[in-house]
């Protein structure tokens, strides 16, 4: 057993691995609670449920994720379509880590969580179309700074369009998983390209 | 109680039901056999386990879909890409009656159970990458349709297109279940269009 203090830092990283290899309704709260090396009892001092935890390791999970996200889109050291092939390219290089430390293509927390909980979570819901919103705003940005520049056309910078992206890397993701291999994702960037272009 | 002689048929059409609208782990025996009217003794019958009736599910539900799927895409009355524009309507239809009927977006049974199931379930997962692979195929065989008569760059008829347009089918679907409204597919055609064109 660590400290109380970093208890719930080891719930939050356990609930995150757990839900993306497993997923929600597989992993119970004795699961997490014996991988965070917490007792039961300490559980509900922090989260009243799984799904509040749930929400909260999200929650940081999408924290970290925003921080890379706006570092890599907005890097003025990089074009705007460098800057969305480099996001794409930590995407892809995300799953072929996955699957050299942890033996298998895990797909995205935020997509298997989408599908897997989607018409019996509302909350968990919501807050996941909130994070795809955010995504999706953050490729417009890119897109339209690449548009304004004349690299892609106008009309391909809208707010459709980069939710065709994030659509077109979570479809991508979900066939890697299938596959069990990244190599599955080699198209991916030619694939935007080609629907942005 | 029907007759014996459908217990199996409504075994796989409760099957198909529960999984598309739950999920895999959410979906017991008890519950897909209370569905279907029988009882749990004739259950083992029929099915050695939950795994092995979601396998005869999935092979039954891709019957009735490749037959549909074909039937679309060498349909000799259309051009080849009105022929694709008309299977993705098929796609995005079949969620808007899934909203309407059954008052969610489900999204796509094969793609929701290749997200939950990868990892975990080896059969499963190896027949849905069979099926996702025969839907790449036909997908690609209108594709080269299209660039024999000129309407698309060959670049664009390869393996690879025909994969990137079932991603963005499956990406799009995903967010539609999640945002629960089939009018976030109303852009997929446009969408593939720009993909292939």
């Amino acid at each position: 057993m660590g400290r109380t203090s970093t208890a719930r830092e080891r719930l939050l990283d356990s609930a995150c691995e757990l839900l993306h290899t497993r997923g929600y309704t597989a992993v119970g709260v004795a699961e997490i609670c014996a991988r965070a090396e917490v007792k039961k009892g300490s559980f509900y001092h922090f989260f009243a449920s799984k799904q509040v935890l749930t929400l909260a390791a999200v929650d940081a999970y999408w924290e970290d994720q925003r921080t890379a996200w706006t570092a890599t889109l907005t890097d003025p050291a990089d074009a705007p379509l460098d800057r969305l092939r480099k996001l794409l390219a930590a995407q892809v290089e995300a799953q072929r880590l996955a699957k050299i430390e942890g033996g298998a293509v895990n797909g995205c927390l935020l997509g298997n969580l989408a599908l897997e909980l989607s018409g019996h979570e509302p909350e968990i819901q919501r807050r996941l179309a909130e994070i795809f919103d955010e995504q999706t705003t953050l490729v417009a940005a890119v897109l339209a700074e690449a548009a304004a520049t004349g690299r892609i056309p106008a009309a391909r910078a809208a707010h459709g369009a980069a939710r065709a992206v994030i659509a077109q890397l979570e479809g991508a993701v979900l066939l890697a998983k299938l596959a069990d291999d990244p190599a599955a994702l080699d198209g991916l960037w030619p694939t935007v390209e080609a629907l942005i272009g």
